[in-house]
Formats: structure tokens, C-alpha cells, sequence
């Protein structure tokens, strides 16, 4: 293994720009840094494709991914590369896993899904996808315009948790098909909605959380089968998102 | 009111150096810029001791500050000091609110207490602040390790909600004082706690959320009534702070 020196060698231009989001998801492809994130992915499952490691942590490429060859740089050329301040010199290239095409069902009826409509901030996305790997919740259904659960911040966020629960890119019509179909509640969380009372939980479940700003749109509130909002004895008129979905997760999981 | 088109203005060049925290905390003052954070400041009550927009934003100026002469600034100027991609240009200084001396209580032996101890994201600090407002908790306290509550990004994170509830700085041994001598419940969110159930909780309450990564020192953990930690029915080991916060605090604020 020689070590790679010049930023200029080709595999390394090609990481480089697989740093950025854009080009990694046109192509497919997931980046990941530092060792929690990459552990995390491997342990779990995720196949790397490709390993990049500064000279010093060839025993952790050696151990995490023992199968395939790294790529071996020097720190310098490795802090070019590096998205982060403190490098680690540790990075490995994934292949995006699909946004499972069905949404999926335990078949024993108490299937939880939390649906986001346009949810912008990935630290969101990602607290609620952590929270929903955490309750046992069936799956995280995320509308097109939703942001990118490969976001590096996202998958920060989710501890892990990206790799363990089924996330599902589906439009609202389609969530509603399914729903309709298989006799699911649909609850919109709502600043008008009624507050929510013990008996208005029952499973299977399906619960729409909207945008930070703009909360649902009309369209989607209208299809849900009830308008709800969580009880809250302060002054604040509403919660952070992912606290909304966490609280809303919690009290359904009680029932499964 | 005449515009000011340089940067080596000295007034500009003091509001400048203000939009640094630490420089402002020095002088016990708060920089906020941008429409939605200094009205939000405004409206609470929060006085502005200097005001500072762009020509076209005077009118702002008049609206939300009309007993101070503002600094008119070019956008060029605003644009400099500026902290954020896009300038509103209105920003403005505020005198730091005292973190509240003693720790507060409503009289009727509901109190709900939520007790941070070294929480260090702005964002989980943010969310716990609103999350505490909205349901009716009777203050934040914040240990001296803990993030800086009048940081940019947790007064954005709290939409409002830090102006709103008390917020107190106090040791682990000043809390515990007050608590054993007011006959609060303490409960230490812990993973090797037991689960909570409905009988573990009782008013007044204070409950204790660690760091995110180390949780609560063993010394804290050891002077509290019980550890408890959040029933989980999936797999995830853990919850973000924030939203482990608000779960308890949503199922204490069903006692009051």
C-alpha cells in the first residue's frame, strides 16, 4: 500500500467530490467521516465500497473493513478532503441503501408510522428518526420533498438509528392509499386540532407532522381522519417538530 | 439621521465587535439580528438599548423601537457586521437578562423543574426552553457548565420561549439545597434507571437531563430521589436530550 500523497491523484479527486452531497447522491453513493458514523454503518449492516485512511489508521481499515483494499493518504492530503474540523482520517463511501419502495407492516395490526410532509431541518429529520427507531415505530415516511436522510447532518443526528428503522419516499396520495387500504388513523398534528385526549390513540396509526414554519398543508390536513394537537399547560403555542413527533411516538407505543 | 456608509465608523465598529458572544457576555449585553428575533424580544418586554438598520427598514425602527434614535447604516455596512447569509438589516442590543437569582416557585406545590446538567448543544438547550414553556414549567435550570442561554442559536431555538420563563443558574449542591429543603422529587433520567410507570411521578418535581454524550456525573445521578429512564418498545439504546426532556416534561405537565 503506498501512501498517496499529491491531492492531485485521481482516486483522490474522486473522493473529493463525493464529499459533496450532490454529486455522492447523484451517483447513489454515501459518504461518511470520522469513526462513529462509519462504525455505526458497518455495524449495521452497510456494505462499504470503498475506504480511505490516513497512514496511522490502517489497523482500524484492517478491522472495520477487512475485505477490501484501502486507499492510504497522507494527514495533509486527508485534511483536504476531510468535511470535518478535526479529521479523524477515517472515512469509508456506501452505496445509498433505496428508500424501501413498499411501505412496510408488522401484520399484527399495530403498525406506527410517522409521516413528515416537508420537513427542512436535518437535525429534525434526524431526532425523529432516532426517536422512531427508539419507540418501535413500523417506519419513518418522509414526502418527496423532505430532506435528504443521507444529509450528513441528519445521519449525526440519528445515532445510528438511519441504518435500523425502514425509511419510506412516498407522496401524500400514496400514504393515503396505503392507509385508507389497510385501515389505518391518520391524525394530523395541528395548532387547531383538538387536544389530544386518551381515547383518540388507537392502532394502526399513522401521524403527519408538516413543515417547522408552515406546519401541514391544507390538502393533507383535510385527508387525516382527525385534527389533533398535543395538550400543553404553558404559554408557548407550539413545540419543535421532533418534539411533537417524539411526544406523539411515546404515547402511541404505550399501546403496542 | 444620517447614513453611516463606512465600516471604521466607531459606532460600527462597536456593534461589530457585539456580535461576537463573547465580547457582548463581557459587557453583559445580547446582540439580535433579523425581524422574527428582535420582535420577538421586543414584544416580550425586553428593552433595546440600541438599534441598528439599514435605510429601508427605518420604518421597523420607528414601529418596534420608537423611543430610541436608530443607527442608520448602508447595506453595505449592515451587510459587514451582519451574521447571517441574508440581512434583514435590523438588529438590536439588549441588556443580558440576570439568570433569575433565586429558583422560582408557583406557591401551589406543582412546581415542575427541569435541571440541565452540562447540556452542551444550542439546539438541545433551544428546544428545552420551549418545550418548558409550552408546558407550563415552572423555570430551566442550567448548571455552570452548561451552554450559554443568551447564545445565538438557542435564542433562535426557543422561538421566543427564552424570554418567556424564568431561566436559573445554579450548582448541582444549590439545586439539591432547594429541592431536599422544598420537598421536591428528583428524578435522574439514566439508561440504567428503571422504567418509568405511572405511580413515579408526583408534584413538585425536578428532573435531572446529563450531557449528551456522558449523561449525568455519577455524583448527581447518586443524590437524586430515583433513576428513571423513558420506556422504549424499539431498539434505539437512547433519545436525544431534548426529546427525552420534553417526554418527561409532557407527562409531568398532565399532573399540574
Amino acid at each position: 500500500m503506498q501512501t498517496i500523497t499529491s491531492r492531485d491523484n485521481p482516486n483522490v479527486k474522486r473522493i473529493a467530490k463525493l464529499t459533496k452531497r450532490d454529486q455522492a447522491k447523484k451517483e447513489g453513493l454515501i459518504y461518511l467521516e470520522g469513526t462513529r458514523l462509519c462504525e455505526e454503518a458497518l455495524a449495521s449492516g452497510q456494505k462499504a465500497s470503498e475506504v480511505v485512511v490516513t497512514e496511522e489508521r490502517i489497523s482500524w481499515a484492517r478491522e472495520f473493513t477487512p475485505d477490501i483494499e484501502p486507499l492510504v493518504v497522507s494527514r495533509e492530503v486527508f485534511a483536504k478532503i476531510s468535511q470535518t474540523v478535526n479529521p479523524q482520517g477515517v472515512a469509508i463511501i456506501l452505496n445509498e441503501p433505496k428508500l424501501t419502495a413498499d411501505i412496510p407492516s408488522r401484520g399484527d395490526g399495530k403498525d406506527i408510522y410517522v409521516v413528515l410532509e416537508n420537513t427542512q431541518d436535518p437535525g429534525n429529520l434526524g431526532t425523529i428518526i432516532r426517536m422512531a427507531d427508539a419507540f418501535g415505530l413500523t417506519a419513518v415516511i418522509v414526502s418527496p420533498t423532505t430532506c435528504d436522510p443521507y444529509n450528513d447532518k441528519v445521519i449525526r443526528a440519528t445515532m445510528g438509528s438511519v441504518w435500523h428503522i425502514p425509511i419510506v419516499r412516498k407522496t401524500m396520495d400514496e400514504c393515503f392509499d396505503f392507509f385508507e387500504s389497510s385501515k389505518t388513523d391518520t391524525l394530523a398534528m395541528h395548532l387547531k386540532g383538538t387536544e389530544l385526549g386518551a381515547g383518540d390513540l388507537r392502532l394502526p396509526c399513522a401521524y403527519f407532522i408538516g413543515n417547522e414554519g408552515d406546519g401541514l398543508t391544507d390538502a393533507t390536513s383535510a385527508r387525516c381522519t382527525k385534527l389533533v394537537k398535543i395538550p400543553m399547560k404553558g404559554k408557548a403555542e407550539s413545540l419543535n417538530a421532533a418534539v411533537a413527533a417524539s411526544v406523539i411516538g411515546y404515547e402511541l407505543q404505550k399501546l403496542i
